[in-house]
């Protein structure tokens, strides 16, 4: 089984044996005295451990440079140890002092001088340009999400497989949830102090959330963005996460966003398919987003997940809408509607799975998964993967990571390089009332995709909107399934054709292979 | 010409020379002294008419019934008349007395005697089961609208001609302007004082309003909802009506309110276009529509139509979404999406012109026109029809009204038909992820509508929800275009065929006529 051949190696390329805690503390992202800029400052501060240190001791600290201010909330660690973690938007020296209700925790202060972030750190991925994402040194992020919903659950082998697995894949963004699922077969640590049955709620378990924040920076080593799922619905009564009294859920996102919101690869998702979550109504949930949006000094990028109730992602809290459907991303005017209506980037973060599931919402072929991802992006949206196929020890990637064992994962690697090529901007829907399944930049770049169509040519025509008579451009055929990219001889020549479209000047056509899942690209020569 | 032909009939059945001002009343479905429930009890006063009574009287009258109080607006009729339109929402006795800073005006009192609603008198209507429509008595109301802008603006041989093309559709909703095109050949009145140039906008014009009046009134009179647009694009600076001072949009908003709101068949569109009215916001449309909620005491539907950004159809003061689209009504998930996205009623009261229009926005045909109602009609919402077909005097129905030279009308009339044969709830989507293009009720009525596609048969397949062995169905074919039904001789049997999906017993399928424009109507037996 993988988790087990995979056990030879440790967390992100460390050997188990050398797991020490400074080697967790690098695989978690942090680094003390050498901070650089979107990294993780942490300070660590000694504390009371008699009571209860969670509920009875308040600690936050003020980060500041040149009168801008960043206040973040400490959280307590267990064993007596208190820390505040802080990320720096800017390099140079930050000051620090703290805030606490107990004397020793009071009015501490210190200093860290960041450096210049590494090349690899681009910093937060944050909204642009009204659709898309980038990150906060201005790199494009092109989301190639994929989920699992409950891999950290799984023992040190399927997680380190887990990891390995996504060393190979194209995915920069994994959804993934704190709380277990009912069907889980781990037997802690969990978020909360105890056990089934006996969890005291006052407390949380540093241990669960230690390893949890392991796993973080191991996708932040990794370039993955971690979408954390705070509260889903398939609890089974098994915890009772799903149904904790008010004062705890603001207690549990309090305390997880002091945690975690350091870490510059965190977004906030309030819930999968929240609509059915039976003891939750759509307030509590607005109510979800409130406590996270005034908790986080970073404004990480916040939303929620649905079954069959939409949100309203036209609330201010809402970054951008994370969309479960199987149908919107079968044609890309339906998913280029959300964005038109909503205003803001739109994620189809679930479109069904690949694989074999006997259900029907996990039964996509590889070639129809990867279709769904060239509709979303003739969309102008981002969508993303999930894979149902267990193995004969009840592994499967959607659920628990491990190994992929579907098709589609190669393909969307060679979408994110020709989305990675693409234009700065992010790519837009064309004239989309009009059935031309065009997206790009006007005048500069197109993408055209065929889907399950097979037509024997395309004739060059083009909406108008950026042409002018003359201008020269180059088509390349992408044969998104064999991954394959092939100029077409030439150049084409745009001309006015009509009060609408601009065509080639000498009438030619664009010759097709006569196969599905091929798209073209057209560049301005 | 059409409008030449008919000039010999008057408004409403009446001939012209009987047009007088008592005809006219009853044209505008005022009542004196022998009001129905939901007619208009009017109050009619004289009081001053020096200085500018618009801006210098406020008057207004509580109507009480057993506690309850309808507070309604009185208006300035000019020639020192003053009125006040109370639409009594309950039967017997309702006493009224009026407020004003005016003595002869203030605490003048009466009552009325309402006598139950004839007939053919069912109410106001508004939203029903959410996604529906109906009548204050409960009789549902299937949307099949049309749009002519300015066909109050032509003259009065033309207004006939609409009335009476009116009287043979199938149409019983218009939208409709106040405001003039710029394009308009018509010579005021206008709804300001003044000819273009030269508008007094601190005066209205009663001549202007008591004529558009009589037109809401001809079309209560037919069973037609007027949708009455407030603001439009359209002006091209001839009048200036698009670019008035605030505090001039709310006078005239809080006159059309006292004037027209007691008309039962008033609906109220805050703009055709609004997103691109150049000197108006989105927050002036936020503020007109709290002006007219406020202001409107029986609450009459509310909607807003945009071009190309979506307004947010989510705000409290939205009754139902109103949409223009050219691509929605092409495919019922898309336009299933809305209704899911919104949770309220979804018109798509623009989804092109069927027309020779020489623009690609008026070219539908016929067929192209049915087939987007009843791809709304399968998506659960509701679809409004325009045509632009010019005549040689420059004459089309979407802007001035007059004779309908398209093919749609009889088929639309043909759809309404099944529609109000339907189930009372109205008709929902079915199981709509999954490509059934269903809709109905659950285990009691089907739509299925194959659009273009003339598949030789289908197969008896339908999603569980509903249903149970041995439910037995009649099927009858529906030839959308030739407006035929014909019974599928025996019936069908449901048996459970898969985890998801019923099919019929014996296996059979239904055979189908190779032509598009095809329908089914499934019957519980």
């Amino acid at each position: 089984m993988a988790g087990i051949e995979l056990s030879r190696r440790g967390l992100c390329g460390f050997s188990l044996a050398a797991l020490t805690v400074s080697a967790e503390a690098r695989a978690r992202g942090l680094s003390r005295g050498n901070v650089e800029q979107w990294g993780i400052a942490e300070v660590e501060l000694k504390g009371p451990r008699t009571g209860n240190p969670f509920l009875d001791v308040s600690l936050s600290a003020d980060f500041s440079q040149n009168g801008r201010v960043v206040t973040v909330a400490g959280f307590y660690d267990g064993d007596g140890i208190y820390r505040l973690r802080f990320s720096p938007p800017a390099t140079g020296i930050w000051h620090y002092v703290t805030k606490s209700n107990v004397a020793g925790l009071n009015e501490r202060d210190g200093r860290f001088d960041i450096r210049p972030a590494a090349k690899t750190n681009h910093g937060p991925v944050g909204v642009a340009n009204q659709f898309h994402f980038a990150y906060a040194d201005g790199t494009p992020y092109r989301q190639i999400g994929t989920t699992s919903y409950a891999w950290t659950y799984q023992d040190d082998g399927v997680c380190t497989a887990t990891l390995k697995t996504l060393d190979a894949a194209p995915f920069n963004k994994l959804r993934m949830a704190i709380f277990p699922n009912g069907s889980v077969r781990f037997e802690g640590p969990y978020p909360f102090a105890g056990t089934p049955g006996h969890f005291d709620l006052d407390r949380f378990d540093p241990i669960f959330f230690r390893r949890f924040e392991t796993y973080i920076g191991a996708l932040l080593n990794r370039g993955i963005e971690a979408d954390i799922i705070l509260f889903h619905p398939y609890d089974g009564d098994k915890f009772g996460f799903d149904n904790l009294p008010a004062a705890v859920d603001e207690h549990y996102l309090r305390y997880v966003v002091a945690r975690l919101a350091a870490y510059r690869n965190v977004w906030w998702s309030m819930a999968n398919e929240y609509d059915v979550m039976k003891h939750k109504t759509e307030a509590d949930f607005d109510r979800f987003f409130k406590i996270v949006q005034n908790a986080d000094p970073y404004g990480r990028l916040r939303s929620i997940h649905h079954l069959y109730k939409f949100y309203d992602n036209n609330k201010p809290w809402v970054t951008h809408a994370s969309i479960q459907s199987p149908s919107v991303a079968k044609d890309d005017e339906r998913a280029s509607l959300l964005r038109d209506i909503w205003r803001k980037p739109v994620i189809l973060d679930e479109v069904q799975y690949e694989g074999t599931c006997p259900y029907r919402w996990g039964r996509l072929s590889g070639e129809e998964m990867v279709s769904r991802f060239w509709a979303g992006t003739i969309a102008g949206v981002y969508v993303g993967h999930g894979e149902y196929i267990e193995d004969e020890k009840h592994f499967m990637w959607v659920g628990t990571g491990g190994v992929l064992h579907g098709t589609s994962a190669p393909r969307l690697a060679f979408l994110r390089q020709i989305l990675e090529q693409g234009p700065k901007q992010g790519v837009n829907p064309i004239d989309k009332w009009y059935d031309h399944h065009l997206a790009g930049a006007p005048g500069a770049y197109y993408l055209r995709y065929f889907g399950k169509d097979a037509p024997p040519s395309w004739d060059f025509v083009l909406p108008q909107d950026g042409l002018n008579d003359g201008m020269r451009f180059t088509v390349e055929v992408l044969d998104t399934w064999n991954m394959t990219v092939t100029k077409v001889p030439g150049v084409f020549v745009a001309k006015r054709k009509n009060q609408y479209d601009f065509a080639d000047a000498n009438g030619r056509a664009v010759p097709l292979p006569n196969k599905p899942w091929i798209a073209l690209r057209i560049t301005k020569a």
